[in-house]
Parts: C-alpha cells; sequence; structure tokens
C-alpha cells in the first residue's frame, strides 16, 4: 500500500485484532512489563522516581477511535499513554467525526495514521479493527469490534486472573477452572477470553443465563479447530452427579428459581457422566467465576422479561466458589449484586484497575519503547488458505465489516479455508463459518452439488457459493455430470 | 471500602463537594496560591520562567467526568491541570459513557480513581459528587450537581470580589454588600455563593425575578440553621423608605416595568421597616451585583413567557450600583446587556478568567503538590447526628441521587438530625429539609403521631416516617396510647 | 475591548480567518517551517533527536472549538500542538458546550481564550470566525465557517501541489493547472483554495458536477474585485474545439454518460474559441484535479437523486490527466474511486498527512515560537471603506453570523463598500455582495432611488437601503426631486 506519511515506518507493523495476535509467551512478556509499571505506579514507586515523569513515550502520540459508548477502555488506554509520557488525541463519539459524512473505515483510518503512532479502535462492526489494521502502517489495537473480541480486556482479566488483587503471589493459568457465566453471546469480551484461556490450557465451564446466551456456534468451532478445545457442558451432560466444586446452580433454592421463573430460561439442569467426572477429579474447585452483562444493545429484537442469573453474596456461599475470583468486565447492571463488593474474593475492580498497566505494556511493547519485542503470530490460529474470490460466497453474517455498503466500495469478501472433508470457510473479519453448498472451476464455471470433491480443484481455481441461485447469478452453469457421478449424486 | 488499585494512598482524600469542606482559612490559602499562579501567568511571569513549563502536576492525571453540558467549568479545569505541568482524561457527554449501559455513578467513579489521581464530576442528579467522593479514595471535585452546589465557580466567585480585574487592591469580603438577582431558585451556583458569603461575614441582598425563583426553603433554613444568616429581603419589608443604596427596582420607568409586564412576576416592592433601615445603615452602595441566567433546563414544567430582569447600561446609572462589581456566573442569555461589557464594573469575563488560577490552586492544594496543605472540614455545617435506617423516611427530593432506582441498588437514604424540638431532617446528599410526621423505636415497632416526644427514643433506636401509611406499609403499628397521652394527644 | 485576562499580551493578534490573512510571503515562510518538521519527523530525523520531545510549544495550550463534525481538521491540529511539544483543551461537539444554553459565540470565546493561547474555532454559520477574532486578543484560526472559507485546508493543499508526495522536487505554483471539480457551490475548501491559486498566478478550470454547483457569485465577484482574476470555464465556450489537455469530459462515453444521465446535470459541454485557445496555449496539461464531494449538510432542500461525477481509474487514463496529482479535501463518498487510491498521481491521503507539519507551522508562527514573524495583510484584499449603520441594510444570506438572532444581541451589519459606479456592498463576514436600491443622507433621511449618485453622500453620512419598504420602516421618507433629478428617474 502506498503510504501517505512518508515518515512512517515500513515495516509491519504489530498490530492486536484478536487474542491470537499474541503469543503465550508474548501475553508473559507484556505481563512481566506490566508488573515494572505497577510496582512504578505505587507511592512508594512514585517517590523512587522523586516525581520525575515516566519519558517513555514523550514523542508519541496514540489515537482514540471510539465509535461505541466507553468509558473504562478508551478513558485506560488514554491515561496509560499518559502515565507513559505520551500524549493521545481522540474521537469518543461517531456523532462527532467525519462517518456522518459518509466516511468508510479504511479512509479514516489511513489519515489518521499520519496523526498518531498507534490506533485503537473500538466499532460496532464485527472485524472492523482487522480492516483497519490492514489499511494503515502503524499498529492498530481492537479495542472491541461488535460481538467479535476485545483483546485487551482479555489480557486485563488473565493479569487479574494471574496476580488477583496485586498482593497474591503470581500463579498459573494452566489448569485453572473458570466458570464463565451470563450472556456468551453477544459478549466480546467473553469470546476473547475462552480463546486465550483455551490456549493457556485453563478449564472453561460456560454457564449460559439461558440456551439462546451461551457461545455462539462459530466460537465453539474456533475453540475446536484452532485450539481443540471443548468447554465443559454441565447443562447437556446427562445422567450422573456433579462433583460439588462444579455445581454452582441449585434450581431448587428460592434464589435460582427466581432467577430462572421465565420459561425461556429453564435450563435443564443435568449431571457429569462417570466420564466428565473423570475429566474433572483434579477441579479443586472454581478458581475464577466470570459473570457478564446482557448485551442489550447487541441483542436482536426484543430484550423483553428476561431474567438473568444474579450473582450476590447468597450465591457465592455455595462451597464451589469458597475460593473463587469474582471477575465481571463491567459495566454492570443487575447481573452481580452490590452486597459483593466489599467481598475479598470479588476482584472487577481490580480487572478495571490492572487496565493501566496492562495498557502501558501493551502500548510500549507495540511502540517499541522497551526492549523486549513481541515475536507476535504465534498464537495466531493455524495458517489456513485464504480465499477471496470475487462475486462468489458472502459472509452470512450481517453485522460483518464486509456486508456493510459502505465498506463494499472497496473491502470484497475474505475466507479462510477451515475444513477438511467438507469445504468449510471462516469469514477472515468476523470468524463466523459457513458451508458452501455448491463449487465450481473458476475457469470452467460448471459448478456441481457434491462438494465433496472439492480438493480435487486446485485452490487457484475453486468458487464457492451458498448455494445454485447464486452461482447462476454469478453466471455459472450446472456442470453435465458424467455417468458415475450422477449415480453418486442419485444415491446421495 | 476495598481499594481497587494499591497504589492509590489509603489516607482519607480530601474532596470538595459542597463549598463548606473548605474553611474560611483554606479559602484564604487556596486564593494566596491563586495569586501566586496569576503572577506566573502574566508575560513577565512566563519570561521570568524562561519558558520553563510549570511541572507541579507533572505525574498526576485529571478526570473529568461530565454528565452535562459545560463550556467554561471544563475547560477551565483542563487548562489549569495542563498549566500545572498535569494532563487530562475526560468523559464530556454522558451519551459517550458506559452510563448508556447503564452504570451507577459508584461503579463508574471506581473505576476512573484507578485511572486518575483527583476526579472532577458534574452531573445532573442532587448530591451525585458526594455519592462519587464517598466510593472513592481519589479526591472528588464537585463541578455542579443539579441544583444543589457548585463550589468552585463560588471560589472563582469569592476569588473576582477580592481581586476585581488583578489589578485592584485586595478586598475583604467582610461587610461586603452583594445583591444576587435573577434565578435564585435553580442556581447551583448562588446557593454555594450565599453559602460562603454568609460565612464570611458579607450582607446579601436576594433580587429573584419573581417570587417563585427566589431561594430554595431548603436553602434559606441551611443559611439560618447552619450559619445563623438572614438574607435582607427587599421584596417583603412593609412600610418604609428604602435607602437609596438597595433601591434597585424602580417600576415606574419604561424600562424595568417591561420586564415585569407579566403578571406573574408582579413583584410588589415594599419598603424597609426603620429596624431594617437600621440594620442596613453601614451599607455604603452595592459592592458586587450578581446575575444569574434562568434556569430552563431546571425549571419544571413551562419555561413559558416569564420576564426577566435585564440588566444594562441604563440599570447600572442607579446610584446604588455606581461602584458596584457586576458578576455573572455566565452564560447569560438576555438578562445581562452586551452593552455593559466594556463598563469598567464588569468583572464577568474575570470570573470566568480566574477559573485557571483557582482552579490551579485547588488542585494543587488536593494533590498536595504545595507544602501548605488544606485543614479542611472546620466551614462544615456543625456535625448533626445521622440518621439512616432503611425502608423508613426518604427524601422527598425528587432529582435527589436517592431517588434514583439505578442508584438504589447501592445506595440508601442518609439524614442529618437538624430539628431540636421537631425531629427535622436534611438529606446529606441534596440538603432538602423535612419534618417526619411519624416517630417509632425501631425495636418495638409501634409508632406515634405526637412527634415532639422524639427525643425520648434513644438515636440508635429511632424510626421516621412521613405518613402512617408508610409506617404500616414498613410494618409498624400504632402505639396503644396511655391514658395520659391519649389524653394530650385529644388536647392538641 | 477590555481583557478578561490581564497576562494576554495586548498586541493585536494575527488570526488567519480567510487565506487572505496571509501573504504570498507569509504562505513561503509557512510551508519553509513545514519543510522543517517534515524533516524532523522522519524516522531518521527522530533518532536525530534522541528521542527528544519538542518543546517548542511546551508552555502552550491550543483550544479546538469544533461546532461541526470533524475528523481531519480536529485532530491534525491536536495532533500539531502534540508535536510541537504543546497541549490542548477541546469541545468537539455543539452539543456539549454551553451553546446549548444560547451562549453567543463571542461569549464562547472571551471565556476560551483565558484558558487558552490560540483557538482553533469550526462553526456552521459563515463569518462565525470573523466573529470570534473581532472578540479576543488571542489568534484565532478558521477550521472552517459556513460554506465560506477554510483556510487551513487550503495551506494543505498547497503545500501538496507544492511538495507532492515529500519525495518530488519543490513546485512553483505560478503557471500550474488545476481542475477544480464536483460541488463548488458549498464546498469552503475549494472557496479559500481558489482565492489562493487566483493569488499565486495559478491557472483554474472549474468544473461543477452541474450548473447549480457551480462557484457561487459572490466567489466568482471575489476573484474578479480582488485579484483580478477569472477561471477558465469550459462550460460556457461557445464553438471551438478544446485542447486536449484540457478535454476531461467525453459524454460519448459510456462512463461518462452514465454520470450524466440525471437531465439536471446535462452540461452542455462546449468548445473554446480562438481567444481562449490562445489563453490556454502554453497549458501542457493539467497539473492538478481536485475532486470534492457533495456537501449534502449544505445544500438547500432535498439532495435527492442527484448524479456525481466519479473520478475513477478509467477516467484518470484521459490525456490532460497524465501527469495530474489528483486531489480531494476528503472525506470521499462515491465522487472518487477506491481504484484510484494506489495510483501514483492521487496524492489526496498526503493532503491529510501534510495536514500536521503545516498546522505545527502555522501554530508556532501564530504564538511567534519561531523568530520569523508573519508579516500578516499583505494578502488581504484592498481596503475598501466600510459601512455600518444600524437599521439600514442587511447582508442577503441566511446563513450568515449576522443573520442569527441569537448574535444579533451584539453583532452589527458590516459591509465594505466594493463598488465603483454603483454602490456595492460586500459583507465583511461572509463575502456576500448586493446592490442597494435606495440611498439616503443619514442627517436629512432624505431617500432616493437613484443610487448613481451616491458618491455624492459623504461616507460619513451614506444610508443604503435593499427596498424603499426598508428605508420607510426605518423612518426616512422620499426625497423630493429636483426637476432635473425627476426626468432623470423617468428616464430609466
Amino acid at each position: 500500500m502506498r503510504r501517505a506519511a512518508f515518515w512512517i515506518s515500513a515495516a509491519m507493523a504489530h498490530s492486536i485484532v484478536t487474542i491470537d495476535d499474541l503469543s503465550n509467551d508474548d501475553i508473559e512478556a507484556v505481563f512481566g512489563l506490566a508488573d515494572r509499571f505497577l510496582a512504578d505506579m505505587s507511592p512508594e514507586g512514585r517517590l523512587r522516581r522523586i516525581r520525575g515523569r515516566c519519558s517513555l513515550a514523550q514523542d508519541h502520540v496514540l489515537a482514540t477511535l471510539f465509535y461505541e459508548p466507553s468509558t473504562r477502555t478508551r478513558l485506560s488506554f488514554e491515561s496509560a499513554m499518559l502515565r507513559l509520557g505520551g500524549q493521545y488525541i481522540s474521537c469518543a463519539d461517531s456523532k462527532v467525526t467525519s462517518t456522518v459524512k459518509g466516511e468508510t473505515i479504511a479512509d479514516t483510518v489511513r489519515v489518521v495514521e499520519s496523526y498518531a503512532d498507534l490506533i485503537v479502535i473500538r466499532h460496532p462492526w464485527e472485524g472492523a479493527a482487522q480492516v483497519a489494521a490492514d489499511y494503515v502502517d502503524v499498529p492498530v489495537i481492537n479495542a472491541g469490534d461488535g460481538g467479535h473480541e476485545h483483546p485487551t480486556q482479555t489480557l486485563c482479566d488473565l493479569y487479574t486472573l494471574r496476580v488477583g488483587d496485586g498482593r497474591a503471589g503470581r500463579r498459573t493459568l494452566k489448569d485453572m477452572t473458570v466458570v464463565l457465566c451470563g450472556d456468551l453471546r453477544h459478549g466480546r469480551t467473553v469470546h476473547s477470553l475462552v480463546y486465550a484461556l483455551a490456549r493457556l490450557g485453563a478449564r472453561v465451564i460456560p454457564l449460559p443465563a439461558s440456551p439462546d446466551l451461551d457461545f455462539p456456534e462459530h466460537v465453539r468451532r474456533r475453540l475446536s479447530r484452532d485450539y481443540n478445545f471443548v468447554p465443559l457442558d454441565v447443562a447437556e451432560l446427562p445422567d450422573a452427579s456433579l462433583p460439588a466444586d462444579v455445581l454452582y446452580i441449585t434450581p431448587e433454592k428460592p434464589h435460582q428459581l427466581s432467577l430462572l421463573e421465565s420459561d425461556a430460561l429453564n435450563v435443564s439442569i443435568k449431571l457429569l457422566t462417570k466420564k466428565e467426572q473423570q475429566a474433572l477429579r483434579d477441579i479443586k474447585g472454581v478458581d475464577a467465576f466470570y459473570a457478564t452483562r446482557l448485551q442489550v444493545e447487541r441483542k436482536e429484537g426484543d430484550a423483553g422479561e428476561t431474567s438473568y442469573p444474579v450473582i450476590d453474596r447468597e450465591f457465592l456461599k455455595q462451597k464451589p466458589y469458597r475460593h473463587s475470583q469474582v471477575m465481571h468486565p463491567l459495566p454492570r447492571v443487575d447481573e452481580l449484586g452490590y452486597d459483593v463488593d466489599e467481598d475479598a474474593r470479588s476482584v472487577y475492580f481490580q480487572q478495571a484497575a490492572n487496565g493501566v498497566p496492562v495498557r502501558m505494556a501493551l502500548i510500549a511493547s507495540l511502540l517499541e519503547l522497551v526492549p523486549a519485542a513481541l515475536a507476535g503470530g504465534a498464537g495466531r490460529r493455524t495458517n489456513y488458505r485464504v480465499y477471496e474470490r470475487p462475486n462468489t460466497l458472502r459472509c452470512s453474517n450481517a453485522n460483518c465489516v464486509t456486508a456493510q455498503p459502505s465498506e463494499q466500495r472497496y473491502l470484497g469478501q475474505k475466507f479462510w479455508l477451515v475444513g477438511e472433508a467438507m469445504p468449510t470457510v471462516r469469514c477472515a473479519y468476523c470468524d463466523y463459518e459457513q458451508e458452501p453448498k455448491v463449487i465450481s472451476s473458476a475457469r470452467s464455471k460448471r459448478y456441481r452439488l457434491d462438494v465433496s470433491s472439492w480438493k480435487s480443484i486446485s485452490a487457484d481455481d475453486l468458487a464457492l457459493f451458498e448455494s445454485e441461485a447464486q452461482a447462476l447469478a454469478a453466471g455459472y452453469q450446472a456442470k453435465k455430470l458424467t455417468g458415475r457421478e450422477a449415480t453418486a449424486t442419485q444415491s446421495i
């Protein structure tokens, strides 16, 4: 890409769009640096510096582009930059920016990269941060893209899991058992978090507030495909007794009953199999309990009268949570009681506070203000082959950045070929997966419905469609089947 | 309270929620410091520093959280912080922040205190700044909470009264005569100001634009109770001749007639008694004339066709104002004529300009960047006893922070017992007073309507209600009266 | 004017309201300084400073007051100030500021000048920046006032024309041929630009998207009157053959046909006369092609289905544009294709990037942080005589700052007497011109309709009206004509 500002280094910048843009070692490196910044921020640390201001980032400007409301993420990035001795510029409201004149993401960030050394972007469309990173030469940090990912919140979460309130010894994340509770469908924070926990070897127990608030299909698929990871699902385990350190919903008790009084939320709690008990045997109790609020703004249709589980003092009296950290990405509404605030297990304000040292460490690393550079990429999913033939398959996610007319002026579809036997594709922007129903050679323009033979077409020549109609509309024609193929098709 | 960020000093921070959080000596200390900053800002001062930037606050970050529109207050705080060598982060629009997701004040500030060393908050609810101060360990400055207080504006006002345009000698506020004109009901600036003037020994002449725009009852009560102060009320003084230095409305003149053409505004100007003349004898003319705009955004119902007094060149020709400073907290609408701008008596732009040195001094004091720390509290009202029994009396102010469903998740009622003979209570957040109609022992749960005996119930056991219905709803029952009590009740 | 803050220098500040506030030499001085800042920003420059932060503006605060949406202008000003070592305060949304309480421009800036050393203002009303500059003692920079001017965008444009992408040698603007294409009516950027190009001796070819999007009358008049400049107008040249290096629309080609399919846009392309060919003979091709978007927010009535020319790869294949820089002030919508982004001729992102060094240079010059001060004013239009009699002529532009009720509290009409034979006036705020239909002596109050004799009335005594009705309403009466005058009037 041609660079607008010649003074920007042509070296490929390291952007953080997904938590997978940091390897496990990278995460450790960031945390080690965060430890140092945290120590500097203590009253003793301040005295040690004799009120000398940190000047690490003194020549640098951070841009925060927030197209969705935010308090903690934007302010903590800005505070982190200031604490590093740097400066920031900010667009904190989409109505304030030129997007009201119809400007695209790519244009906006290509302008802003001339004004800042690092761009932090929050956007309502899934994949927006990836687009931003693709179009500029400065590092881009995803501060939340729709319901997709929010990797720096995950860094704060992991750091909090590791250091607690700053006085506990360091803990290892491996083999930690984490319950994820609430709205797992729309919450981008739990998406990035579960990917990281999967990679780092933690155990994850999802506890969706209702079946329709469980992890979306594409998240479970990515967990399985990229990390070979399956969350422990209490709700679907048949005919066995749940070990005490995992049983956290007991619908007989009045409190929980009230949570589940809506039929829609009538989660049928079943018990673990012998096999599952085996898998869970060395779980010593839940290390962390991570609650989230209902993402009303992302919920389609009527938010309605959904009941939502409330974590409060009564709830936390249950045995499995005796030593559980209680976490929440904040803001909360009613799902986390204020009577837990003073409880020693509550660390949600620490999560927010840790945003400063963690983001300082991330900024310093990405701007290469400290010697220990990030390796990068090692955490990335296996490098799948790319599929991006124009005028064929489209991402099925209506909130994907590639589905927006304004962005389609310059942005095409891009998929990873993640399937093996079947030609499953994953949108390179929003991670939604789909199975094409029609394949073709792009040269011959003769499509067929038997997609199992997709590997017989070379990657360069492959064309994929979601339906015959789509293939026909693109000017493709049905392939005249050979006798053997016709027979095979009939037998299906 | 558990602290989210271990690096925040546990020492009780000095917050400025009401002007009474500064003693008279504190105010003098802040002004002395402001004098020094003001001198530094002069062209000569700048040269003296040979363009060296002030580095007093170089390691500090200020957060401005503004949930209501503002230009001068927010910008002057931010400018003051920058002039001190510090930095700021800002939420300047409630729509931009997580409050749109339903976050409470307590949660927001507990997060922000990890990002900043000092929080400046403006909020539409009365008492919001007190809640903020209660929930964090960093200093909080109230930049306006509904119609309640705006103490830093008062500091700017007092400083301007004292130094004028920066070239006059210092004046003493004691025995100064100040006319407060306009909307005294909704204007938080005149509330904080009149408390300070009362404490500092000035004379105050309220001149409400109409009877319903006079000081609200709770302000007059606090003036009387806490400072033993009664404003001079020209409108209600019967049958005497007004001395020239106070007579500022002459309805016979066409200009003022036009102001009062609405019947609703037909202020009946009556004259002073001999006794009042006595009290006014050493008033040598009005030292300052403080006009305010109609607080349309806080006026209930239709702002309507209310006339409003206009202070202009013609008005100021009157004898009592010959040497009066003309003040206004700005912004103005039509109540202050532009033809007064060039008049030497006008100091309203100086008021705004003084916001920088005064706020620099306040910030430096609260952050303890200068040796002379504030004593604090000495200006506070007498320490009344606290009443905060749940599920009993509620604050009667619908705009009080305690009346908001979102905040009631964590915030209870809290009152000061300010009455003597009768059990009058004052809301600890918004200062509204009320007289409970029902008292009870909380142990016996037997209420009575004869509240005069309230002191016979120990403070620990006291329960107060605004009505029998409220007491009954709370599970209390009427006390079976003894013969003597029944007789006493009947005789009332 | 009385100054609110005594520390502000009384010396007349140099404000940039129109591009004419900079002489040609000033522009060169700013560009020379920008070259230095640009060099400093390169990776090599950064190393040279060994990460030392620029401290030129370390004691200074910039205020950005944006009453209209903006990304690039506001952020580039703020970034420029930070890169100079200074700081900024910002109001980026009119809804956030006290204007919602009804504050005037004059009041706002008089307050803000106490908080900042330099004010950058963007406002929807034409002439707003002039009002701001008139009321404060700190420099004011116009960042766009309605459809009037946007001089710093013009500086970026000129700098880009001169340096291209930073690697080409410096070019001279004299005799450069620039096509201005698109919405020339509402676009303030092209207004400031065409004035500068006129003064600097460039050739300008306007190519409005439709006849009603051509330069407005007052712009053409100012070009003619102040710079003796007439743009080359291809659309109105009759009966000749257009030389290849100017012919850029060929309606026969499908692409252009599609642009012009709307009847309303049916630009009749006619050809150059011999005389015009003569004038164009040394044009060697178009040096720069400057496209703009349709200013929907300024277009009166329905934006409708207007077609709009699209500059894309196909378009740029035409011969005249072989070496044309393609420029655009951004943001773009559909009028500039993304397929041009990678083209070496495209410099629109450079335009945006150049905003930083150019604005650094301008700020440093206005704050006198560098020795080479600006001469100023030399670029200003000839000093016309002023006409500002109250209660007579009013500016005919409904969007002029003088037409707003809020500003009329303090702001009168002010015109330049630009006419010679006839008493043409030009609004001193928005540049709209009009011809008064009635003249009078203000002393005699006897008006006449024969305006040709206007010079017989002394400037001190002149009163102008747009109609008899207006004169009568102002208390003037028809002059009893002498016999000779009556005859003259009849003969008209």
